[in-house]
C-alpha cells in the first residue's frame, strides 16, 4: 500500500540545520536554518522540500488533498535525533548493585555479589539472542519516544567471538524489524575478559586473527572501537585494534582520555578515526590534534552526571575547533538512560555549549560521526523523513525547560511512530 | 455521574509507603510497605483497600464485574508524587537569557536586556488573571504527566499587595479546576522590590502591615515563605516576617543558606517552621536544630545541577535524623523543570540517597512538608486514590534508569488523568 503524503505546516520554527553532510565547527554549529512558519512534504518516505508555508503552498497547494495535513502552529520542528554512542545490546538489569552502592557497599562487595561490567558480560553470554532482542527493542522504543530515530549500537558485552557475534547479529535483526535505524560497531575491546587477565597482547592477537576477520566476513560492523584507557588496551594495543580494523573496512572509534588523560585524543586523530569517545581528560595537544583531523568528538555528558564527574570540555573544543557531537553512551554500567534530550540539555548545563551547537550535536554532527549524514541529520530534500514535532515553541526551550521530554510527534522515514496527543484524559483547559 | 470503582490488579510491586502520617526519619525513610502482586480498590475516589491480589479477590471478588480492572502485572505502582516546593505561577519565559548566557553576555548585558528575577516580575505583574491560568494550566499538566498529583506553589512574582493577590487567585482557581491539588503559600519576601532597595525594613513593614493580613482574610494562602539570605533578607528580617505569619494562622516555611550559610536552617529551626528549603550551605549546627525540632528540609537537586552548585548533603541530613523531602523548585530563572523524576533521580545521584529514600522524600516526606499527609503521599485506605503506574518493575528502577519518565498512567481522586499507552504507533514486537 502506498504512504499518503505527510504536509507538516505552520511550524513556529522548522530547524532544517541544513546546508551540506559536513560536521558542523565553530560558527557552524550554531547555524540552524531555522524558517519560521516552516512546512515540510514529505513523500515516500522522503523530505521532499522545506521551506516557509507560503513556498510550500504554491508548490504543493494543488496536491493538498492528497496528503495528510499536521498543523505544527506554535510548535517547534527538527531533524530526528541521532545517538552515536550506545551500548544498547545487554543481557541483565543491574538496578540492585545501583542500589548497594547507595547502600555504602564496597567496590568488594559488589563485585562478590556479581556486580559490574563482568556481571553484564556474564548475563549476556547467558542470554538467548531472543531475549536480548527483547529487552533492546524496547530500549529502541525508548529512544524513539525520546525523538532518536537514529542509534548507533556496540557489542563488547561478550569479549568471546560467540558472544560479540550474538550481539551483532541481534543488532542487525533490530535494524530490520524497528522503525529505528541502528548503525553496529563491534568493540570486542571493550574491557579485558577476567579469563584473559595478565595476557592483554594475547586477546589483542584474538581480536585481531579471529574476531574482526569473521565480523568483517559476515558485514556486521560498520566500526570498529576499543577502549583505550590506563589499565585496560594501552595506546599501542588500541592502534594495532584499529588499524587492523580499517583494512577490514571498519572505520575506527575510540573510548579515549575517560579516567586518566592517555593520548587517546591523540591516538585518534593519528589513526584517522570518525570520532574518539567520553574525552574528559583529553589533553590540549589531543584537542588540537583532533580539531586537525577533523575528528569528531563524542560527548557523553549523562555519563559524567552519573558517575559524579567533571563532564568533558565541550565549550573548549568548539572553540578549538572541533566537531562535536553528544550521545547518552546507553549503558548498564555508568549511563542507563534513552534521554537523548536530558543529554542536550546537560551539554548546556555541563558543558557550556548553546542550545543551538547542543542541537546541533544531537542532529548533523552526530550523524557524521557514524558515517549517516547522507540520510539523517538534517531537513532536506532527498533525506529520510525523520523529523520530530515538539511540544514547545522554540529551540531554546528545548534546552531550557529540562528535564522535560517535549517530544509530541515522531515520524521516520515518513510514519508517524510516535504521537502523545492522547495522553491527557478526561480535562481540558476551561474557560477562565 | 457515579464513578465505576477501579481495581487495580497484580502490580509487581505496590510501593504503599503506608504507616501514619509522620514524616519519615532515618530507617523509616527506606521503609516503602513493599506489597508484590500488590492491588488496590479504589471507590468515590478514595483508596478503600490495599493488599495483595489475593486479599482483595478475598474482600472484592464478588464486585468484580463493577470495577474498571486495570492489570499492573510486571509493573510498580506508587503514590501520587508531591512537589512540596515551586513557584508555578509566573509571567513571561526566559529562554533567551539562559541562551544568552550561554553565548557569553555578563550579568549587566542580561539585566540591561531585561533578565533576571525582576524580569519575571515585571512580566508577571503585567500578565492578566487569565493568561497566568493558561501559562500555569499547562505546567500543572507537566507535572501530572510526571506522576506529581499535588503541587505547592508560592507567589512572590509580584512583591505589591495587588500581583502577590493576583498571583494567590489564580492558584486558588487552578486547584479548583485542574485534576492536580495546588497548595499556596504567600512569599511576598521572594527578593527585594528594585523600588524598596535600600528600605527593606520598610519593605518588611509593609508585608506585616498590609500583605499578610489581606492574604489570611481572604484565606488565600496555607504558609509564608521568606528568601534568607545574604543581601536579600536578613535572619531577623525573616524572622519577623515568619512570626506575624504565625499569627495569621500561616504556617512559616524559608529559603535558608542556599548561598552562604547564614544561619536560615538554625531560623527554620527556632521559628517552628514545618521546612526549610535549598540547604545547600547549612551547617552542621543548623542540622542538628532541624531534626530535633523535626524541621522537614526541602532539597532541590535540579536547582543545584542546573546552578552548576554542589547538592545538598541529603545523605548527611537524613543520618542526622532530619525528615528529608525533595522538589523541583520549578520557576524559571534557576529550575525552569516539572520532572520530579530527574529529581528523585538526582536524590540518589548528587545527594546519596537510596532508591527507597529518593521515593518517600517525594511522597510521604514531601505530603509533610505541606501539611498533606491526611490526604496524599501513601496508599493506604481512606486517602485521596492519586496513584502513578509506572513502566518499571521495581522501585530500583525508577532511580536507576534516570532521566526517563517512567510514567504509565496517572490517577488523581480515582479518575485516569494520564495514559501513555496510545503512544507508541503503527508497531509491536515482532517474534524473532
Ligand atoms: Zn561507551
Ligand atoms: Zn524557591
Amino acid at each position: 500500500m502506498n504512504q499518503r503524503p505527510v504536509w507538516i505546516k505552520h511550524a513556529a520554527q522548522l530547524a532544517t540545520i541544513a546546508g551540506g553532510p559536513a560536521p558542523r565547527i565553530r560558527e557552524g554549529m550554531s547555524d540552524l536554518g531555522i524558517i519560521e512558519d516552516g512546512s515540510v512534504w514529505i513523500e515516500e518516505g522522503e523530505i521532499r522540500a522545506a521551506g516557509t508555508t507560503a513556498e510550500l503552498e504554491k508548490r504543493y497547494g494543488s496536491r493538498a488533498a492528497e496528503a495528510e495535513i499536521i498543523d505544527a502552529s506554535g510548535r517547534l520542528v527538527t531533524p530526528g535525533l541521532v545517538d552515536p554512542h550506545t551500548h544498547i545490546v545487554y543481557g541483565g538489569s543491574r538496578e540492585k548493585e545501583f542500589e548497594m552502592r547507595l547502600e555504602g557497599a564496597t567496590y568488594m562487595e559488589i563485585m562478590e555479589a556479581g556486580g559490574g561490567i563482568h556481571a553484564t558480560a556474564r548475563m549476556t553470554r547467558e542470554a538467548t539472542e531472543e531475549e536480548l532482542f527483547e529487552q533492546s527493542f524496547r530500549r529502541l522504543d525508548s529512544f524513539l519516544s525520546h525523538g532518536v530515530t537514529t542509534v548507533e549500537g556496540k557489542s563488547g558485552y561478550g569479549m568471546d567471538l560467540e558472544t560479540e557475534l550474538k550481539q551483532l547479529r541481534v543488532m542487525k535483526q533490530l535494524n530490520e524489524r524497528h522503525p529505528a535505524d541502528l548503525v553496529p560497531t563491534f568493540m570486542g575491546a571493550h574491557a579485558v575478559p577476567l579469563e584473559w587477565k595478565g595476557r592483554e597482547d594475547e586477546f589483542v592477537d584474538l581480536i585481531i586473527r579471529d574476531m574482526l576477520p569473521k565480523v568483517a566476513e559476515e558485514g556486521l560492523a560498520a566500526f570498529n572501537d576499543v577502549f583505550c584507557e590506563v589499565g585496560v588496551y594501552t595506546p599501542g594495543q588500541s592502534r594495532r585494534i584499529l588499524e587492523a580494523g580499517k583494512e577490514h573496512g571498519l572505520l575506527p572509534k575510540i573510548h579515549a582520555d575517560e579516567i586518566e588523560p592517555y593520548g587517546g585524543a591523540e591516538l585518534a586523530a593519528e589513526v584517522g578515526a570518525i570520532s574518539a569517545e567520553h574525552l574528559l581528560k583529553a589533553s590540549d595537544v589531543g584537542i588540537r590534534k583532533m580539531a586537525e583531523a577533523g575528528t569528531i568528538a563524542c560527548l557523553l555528558p549523562a555519563t559524567a552526571l552519573y558517575l559524579r564527574e567533571e563532564a568533558a570540555r565541550g565549550r573548549d573544543m568548539i572553540d578549538a575547533g572541533v566537531p562535536v557531537a553528544v550521545s547518552t553512551d546507553c549503558n548498564p554500567g555508568s549511563s542507563p538512560t534513552t534521554s537523548m534530550p536530558l543529554v542536550m540539555n546537560l551539554a548546556c548545563i555541563s558543558m557550556r555549549m548553546t542550545p543551538a551547537e547542543a542541537l546541533v550535536a544531537a542532529t548533523l554532527n552526530a550523524a557524521c560521526a557514524i558515517n549517516m549524514q547522507d540520510k539523517v541529520g538534517s531537513i532536506e530534500p532527498g533525506k529520510q523523513a525523520d523529523l520530530v514535532m515538539w511540544d514547545i515553541q522554540n529551540y531554546q526551550e528545548l534546552q531550557y525547560l529540562f528535564g522535560v521530554n517535549h517530544v509530541m510527534n515522531v515520524w521516520k522515514k515518513g510514519k508517524l511512530v510516535i504521537s502523545k496527543e492522547g495522553e491527557i484524559r478526561t480535562q481540558s483547559m476551561p474557560a477562565y
